[in-house]
């Protein structure tokens, strides 16, 4: 058989499994239940993993026989230890020899897909938000991404949080008039503000939630609200930052290209020139673009990287126009 | 017999009860477990109040009649659906005549406490912060006070959370070194930053313990950091505007009280001057003081007040030197 590598996106409530031979191919790809591991415990997320793969598996027509090389990249693996514990699950899976099996954050292969496997920072803006870069040498740095509670900036939850705060704010006299106090009682269903809190705090609102409520801002900032205008560009401000610290780390300030992934970029170009012009105006020459490949792709490109393949352009330029929609669909 | 009236403070965790003569003697004084009931249903908090009332008139030698009054200041009471829940639970236990029975949250009573009964504001900053007001028309505002996640700046809570921050925005190259990085990794018993977020979010680390890294800012503060002394700053600033505003709502501009209280102003001078300047910087004539007397006693003068019953100057100055004391032991 030829090299067949597989990659694992562990996402927060999903796992994406995809497999590709030596020439770029996509045989199979397939989606299951979660593999983070802190939540459901380490047996569980195992067999999560375990299913997602065969699933992959029996769509690519083939059989359990390890693979040549295996990328796993998994939510909240940040540590040596994450590290190991994600390790010894795909070597008691038997998913790879123990020396082609790859394991780290799911914002490295975010970053490895968005970039279609070339140097740079990708700044992730789905619910939560984080900022990761990594060059040519192999180093790599993280800014922002410390979660909800610590640094979120420009994330979906932030969003959410930011249009509370403005609906309370405008309500006890902090700040001047805001369309997102009425907005935010009509998505919370309730007719006064002090119910927010009871809403928040004791039917514990989800971080999706809560991120769900961030069209809210943006809409209202592209009808010229001046509150919401305000936390746009707070939330923008914020993750150029990020990429500025990243770049200056990894001294990619002369040459660099920034993905940007997550559902806050989905709101489009409102966002996205945004973005581009606080970026640009720290680093001059930067090249922002959407993700070209999808997450679960780039964990392909990392296993591909670690027996030394590399995918000519021609075939990465077929992955682009394939992948998202293949993604799509599991 | 007398005047008796029964005052009652429901905390987060725990619910004070006092009896009060109609000459303001504190007859008896009692602490059981919390009242409230969006964490325990209504059934168990209507059974912990009759708890604590029991062990006060035990206390006081006295039997289970109905006082003449009562009030009932409990966290988290906003709506009027709240106070109707529990003036009902009040009604059920036969506390006092239901037209003589008040209920507001809290803060209501941590001013009325706080100012011996007088009008003005109160600003907490305890786990949580916020702001309240009252002024010789009854009418009353409060700002600030949405909780931890919408708006807790000042509070142990959100100082314990910019702590965290700092030490992570340290490490990731957002700011110049700061001594929290340090002291954060010490006082969470953690050898990496990284190993934070495994502290925060899987451990799950509670509203309270979170609080309790907030004197780690002040020390270093005090010590000079740059980085606490913004966040002790800023965190001033913060209580100093929610103050402004609800003395224009009241229109006390002219003539206002501060009462300030909670856990974050028991660092004593180093907070409390910086919280008296940024509020005289606002509102020139304010008189700026520690709380004169415990909530659960500013309930009984409330519930004294329901019966125009107005103690004299000397009797308050009794109470001063005594219900700290008293509250203390319970």
């Amino acid at each position: 058989m030829k090299e067949c590598v597989l990659g694992i996106d562990g996402g927060g409530t999903k796992t994406r499994a995809a497999i590709m031979d030596g020439e770029g191919n996509i045989l199979g790809i397939s989606v299951g239940k979660t593999s983070n591991y802190d939540d459901i415990g380490i047996e569980a997320a195992q067999e999560n993993i375990k299913q997602v793969v065969e699933s992959a598996q029996q769509k690519a027509g083939i059989g359990n026989d390890p693979f040549q090389a295996a990328f796993l990249g998994i939510g909240g693996v940040c540590s040596e230890s994450d590290r190991a514990i994600v390790k010894r699950m795909a070597v008691n899976l038997h998913l790879a020899p123990e020396k082609e099996i790859g394991v780290d954050h799911d914002i490295r292969i975010a970053l490895a897909g968005g970039l279609s496997g070339r140097p740079g920072i990708v700044q992730i803006a789905g619910t939560g938000s984080s900022c990761y870069g990594r060059n040519a040498e192999g180093n790599s740095w993280r800014s922002g991404g410390w979660g909800p509670l610590l640094a979120d900036e420009g994330s979906g939850y932030w969003f959410g949080i930011e249009a509370m705060k403005a609906a309370t704010r405008a309500s006890d006299g902090h700040s001047q008039p805001t369309a997102l106090l009425p907005s935010v009682l009509k998505f919370l269903e309730i007719s006064n503000i002090d119910s927010i809190m009871h809403r928040v705090y004791v039917q514990k609102m989800s971080r999706s939630e809560i991120a769900s409520l961030s069209p809210l801002v943006i809409s209202a900032a592209k009808d010229g609200d001046t509150v919401s205008l305000e936390i746009v560009n707070n939330g923008i401000q914020c993750m150029a930052e990020c990429v500025s610290i990243v770049a200056q780390k990894l001294d990619l300030m002369e040459h660099c290209e920034l993905s940007l992934t997550g559902g806050v970029f989905q709101a489009g170009d409102f966002i996205i020139e945004r973005m581009r012009t606080a970026v640009q105006e720290r680093i001059p020459g930067c090249k922002v673009m959407m993700a070209e490949l999808p997450p679960v792709i780039g964990s392909c490109l990392l296993a591909l990287q670690s027996l030394k393949i590399q995918l000519s352009a021609v075939k990465i330029q077929d992955l682009q126009k394939t992948a998202a929609v293949l993604c799509t669909d599991v």
